[in-house]
């Protein structure tokens, strides 16, 4: 088996902006599942892990787009493991056009923890430290890792919102997508007619859960940049907890 | 070609609710999936319809399940139709498992559009009346058609939201998955842990658009059902307007 996974999806129609574009949320879903297929063919998925009481947790998502797949299109998003370390591992994504075109880039940071503690756990002691096998070190992921997303204290309330049944995955935790969607919606429609997306990274911090509200907190960072922390608070007037940082790129279309 | 088209999908990971299912909304949309990839099959899709200025609009879609497809299965969304008229024509689906095992059923009503005048096109125009060479009258739905949702006065507000970017499809609405995500997202998270969705029926009675507010109106009309009229209000202290019906009957697990 090839140390790079290829998987085949399509730009759905309803998982189309108006632009006829997918939506960066839908995209981070589709490498949310390449990487899932990924490791469930090379034996060390969550399939394998769940039942021992493990789990890869995602710590770090970044995503780099040229341009988005347009509706009806096919386009593969390619994963491979760039490096695993005790604690954490780095997990590249390219996503390509049927024709060979390249779309953009994605990187992300995994651990592994243990379902019962919420303790991270050993990554090299799942099998063997069989993920050694997997590391690709000749291919390049051509964007910048993802660095700590840095906020001042201008970040200003924007937005409150209470979270719901459709916004909690499998684990009972927020699903991770949902964030990417939720910061999203903080653009305006007439926004996104001028500028299109260029770069997300999102730096997961804490879980949250069905029931409670998030708050978002932005600020601009440079000339079509801005970072927005969320925090939740479990209960009214409960003390809030930072769950997530974003920094997002724009470029003018 | 056969009548009936068959097209295979997986409840993918984060597709799925707290209990490892399908998200209904998630099967709402592989149903339109399937819907748009046997009209274009047969030459009656999106794909001729808009360059023509015509369009199919989504009238009634009602899902009825046994059950639903669980993490990572694969199913087919089989569907076909059943009946067309001068304006608007029957679509039916089946959700069966790669064993043969029957889920659900699902019964929808379309209309056809003109894009530009929004009034509703003769179906026996396009292309000679041919869906009538695709008519399905052999082969049964055996739930029950959507009949007109009925609410009486007591039907009470019990939420606002404001639509956003990620609610709206290609065509500039709000995409009519959401609404169904919305209206289950009225419910708590234990409420599902101890009822499960067994049948939705949803009437769209006029578009809404990025930026409307929508509020849902909800009135228990039997035991384990109820009705939700939402409304939506384009502008503050606008006048409102009803946008969709829903009926949604649980089941205790």
């Amino acid at each position: 088996m090839d140390k790079t996974g290829k998987y085949l999806f399509m730009a759905e129609p309803f998982h189309c902006d108006f632009s006829h574009r997918l939506f960066m949320g839908h995209l981070g879903n589709h490498m949310l599942n390449a990487a899932d297929f990924h490791s469930t063919d090379r034996g060390f998925g969550m399939n394998y892990l769940n039942p021992i009481h493990k789990t890869w947790v995602l710590s770090r998502l970044a995503i780099e787009m040229e341009e988005m797949p347009e509706q009806y299109s096919k386009f593969y998003v390619e994963t491979w493991v760039e490096s695993a370390m005790r604690y954490f591992t780095n997990r590249n994504f390219s996503v390509v056009g049927e024709d060979g075109r390249v779309f953009g880039y994605g990187r992300s940071v995994w651990a592994m923890i243990d379902t019962d503690t919420r303790q991270p756990q050993d990554i090299f002691a799942i099998r063997d430290g069989s993920i050694r096998e997997w590391i690709e070190t000749e291919r390049e992921c051509p964007i910048e890792k993802s660095s700590r997303v840095k906020m001042g204290g201008g970040a200003e309330l924007v937005r409150t919102i209470d979270t719901y049944y459709n916004d909690v995955d499998v684990n009972g935790h927020i699903n991770s997508v949902k964030y990417i969607e939720h910061v999203l919606d903080l653009f305006s429609v007439d926004f996104y007619r001028i500028y299109r997306l260029h770069r997300f990274d999102i730096a997961y911090v804490a879980e949250s859960h069905a029931g409670d509200r998030l708050n978002f907190y932005s600020e601009k960072t440079a000339d079509d940049e801005c970072c927005v922390r969320i925090t939740k608070c479990e209960d009214t007037g409960s003390k809030e907890t930072e769950v997530c940082r974003c920094k997002i790129e724009f470029v003018e279309k």
